[in-house]
């Protein structure tokens, strides 16, 4: 450790790296980035796969409505700079557990490919797996699970996403998880395939 | 696992807690938001304290100008408003750190008792250390390590704490670090005597 010239400070050449981070885990830090309609199965996919990841000692994070519009983001709308911003920030922090270690999993429809495209160009190479969990949209709304497809077709929701907003889907997605074909199981399955033979499961 | 009724919906039963993840880490996730002027040797004690960590096997994470002025926060300024605003946000991300498992280490000057009563406010009893790295400003102002309190005296810095806006010392800090009479390795000691007291850094 290199101490400073007069005083009591030390300056940053000890400073652990994200290299010593990932070798204490024994996995590499990314982001695997769900994007998709409301109903299409990215909470559910995001939290088998943490079960899964958890059960093989590695180490992740959702980040999703729950955690973020009720604390960082609470300050936003849903207005078009607010929903850039919301998803914004969440690239932000994602980036952040990423360079901490950890796989983060965020489970945001994230309808545009613009805000998309740019939380990839703020992380390094390989660091954004943009998975696209694709259902249709007629199948998301006879699942309904939160009755938003309901209040959105009584006009209830303005600019629902599907309904009466568009959703872009990724043009060169990482990974598609056709989520009306298969069971959540298989899309995990086809998640940590992916990690593993990526090389961001480590040490196995 | 529960399987939901008619679809291929998983529900929350299955997932990973807090607790799980701290199992896995072995060590209890928190924050410790070091407070103190520019120059009293928050960023110093902070990396340092996190090569102690990282060296004990304690995952780690720090929050600073580096990346979050540069990433999160890029859009905020030094206006009062923004200023709070900074906090909030560095706040509610230190918030998902610890709910992840780690240590967040935050090291900003976070000058009003307000801004950090309100990020201690969101977290959990036992999550928040407050950490008062308490240097007189003169010292600080001889070491002058950025060169800043020279631009603030010259008037090219309005509003720079200690000399031209107020800072707010915690009332009931965690822990008081004086950097004035003790060295870097001193306070790191005291904050991980403090940690590991209190059954933070887990099995050892």
């Amino acid at each position: 450790m290199t101490k400073g010239k007069a005083t009591n400070i030390v300056w940053h050449p000890g400073a652990v790296t994200r290299a010593d981070r990932e070798q204490l885990n024994g996995h590499r830090g990314c982001t695997v980035w769900l994007t998709g309609l409301s109903g299409s199965g990215k909470s559910t996919i995001a939290v088998a796969l943490e079960k899964d990841l958890c059960a093989r000692g590695v180490r992740s994070y959702i980040l999703d409505g729950d955690n973020i519009r009720h604390g960082l983001n609470k300050n936003l709308g849903f207005s078009p700079a607010d929903r850039t911003e919301n998803i914004r920030r969440i690239g932000e922090v994602a980036k952040l557990f990423t360079d901490a270690g950890l796989v983060a999993l965020t489970a945001f429809i994230s309808p545009y490919r613009a805000d998309r495209d740019q939380v990839r160009a703020i992380m390094q190479a390989g660091d954004f797996i943009e998975v696209f969990v694709d259902c249709p949209v007629e199948t998301c709304e006879e699942r309904d699970v939160k009755g938003l497809y309901k209040k959105a077709r009584a006009g209830e929701i303005p600019e629902f996403t599907g309904i009466s907003a568009p959703y872009e889907a990724p043009a060169r997605p990482e990974l598609v998880l056709d989520t009306q074909a298969q069971s959540v199981d298989q899309s995990v399955a086809a998640l940590v395939d992916y990690l593993d033979a990526q090389g961001y499961l480590g040490r196995s």
